[in-house]
């Protein structure tokens, strides 16, 4: 693509918005075209919502969750069943599980995944934060004893691996480790399913 | 989608970035964590680049493409053939055609298409502007007279209505107008193309 037909401010925002995911050159440059044919007041408006946003959004210091001040909502949210602690990799999971999948405990963001592949190590991730976070919910008089950690990872070998690795410790300090289910997806027909996936939704097969 | 679910500054950045043009609330979610995860400084990058773009950038003075200063570098380059003008609809048409289609002559942006149904009239896009450039190419002795009008304006009611409309006065100032080929698109297959489509390839057939 001929960049060099851009006026240089115009290049430069399209490099930065090429960056995001997602983002391919041609989408980048309508993108731009957009940003620079709409009403000015808009810009601007997007601007200084990503710089507020960066500057006020800070993580959880209970979950590792993204949040504004110390607590994120939903660790301040006393309605929330606090004996029910669910693991997830990244903020964003955090989200996907909010959106409508009926959890009402709470959360622990990881941060990563135990990945000896790619030389991460557990203490790359927040998990020792989350060992430290069940000791303290039973030893701290203000805090609930966490009674079951869901270990929602997602179904690869490092979300495996490191569901398995959490369930140990979990396990030798006595609170229920539990794993979400791998099976079928909701409209999953059998003849798309991989044989992992087959072989999972068959060892999960429940009465019904 | 519950939004309430993020700190209030995301949910800001989520808002106005779904604003944009292709960018679903998904898409929007998505793009908000990567931004609000990934190192502070390129956040400031993109932000600084969407200001800066907007207060540089402005519409070249003769062709109303975008440009930085008075002359667009295109409208500034003595090398493109001064007597060939290509008449499109929006500054991104000139990318799309810069990009590889071989013209090597000027361009002019009408910023909109003459649409009766929707009561925009001729006045509401730059093309009295044209036709004031096609007299001074004229009459100016800097500039060089235009000998032929290519009218690139899109295959759709309003694109064939502005091309035929500028064609009459082109015409009558005894320059040659052109109108952009309709046919079949490359790697198109006869099977798959509209009657119109196929009507305009006919009409358009060339000796071989």
């Amino acid at each position: 693509m001929n960049m060099l037909s851009f006026p240089p401010a115009m290049r430069r925002l399209i490099n930065e918005l090429s960056k995001l995911p997602s983002i391919g050159e041609k989408s980048a440059v309508r993108l731009a075209y957009h940003l620079l044919l709409r009403d000015p007041h808009e810009s601007k408006l997007l601007a200084s919502a990503l710089i507020d946003a960066r500057e006020k959004t800070t993580f959880c210091s209970r979950c590792f969750s993204l949040c504004e001040g110390e607590l994120c909502a939903i660790c301040a949210d006393p309605k929330r069943d606090q004996t029910l602690l669910c693991v997830v990799e990244k903020p964003a999971d955090v989200f996907v599980l909010e959106r409508g999948a009926g959890f009402r405990g709470l959360y622990h963001v990881l941060h990563g995944l135990w990945s000896p592949l790619r030389g991460v190590g557990p203490e790359r991730t927040k998990m020792n934060e989350l060992f430290v976070r069940l000791k303290q919910s039973r030893e701290l008089p203000e805090r609930t004893p966490i009674a079951e950690v869901v270990l929602a990872t997602g179904a690869t070998v490092e979300g495996d691996a490191t569901a398995l690795y959490i369930a140990k410790t979990v396990n030798e300090m006595g609170i229920r480790a539990t794993r979400i289910a791998q099976g079928l997806p909701k409209g999953g027909e059998l003849e798309y399913a991989d044989e992992l996936t087959l072989t999972h939704a068959l060892q999960g097969r429940r009465t019904v």
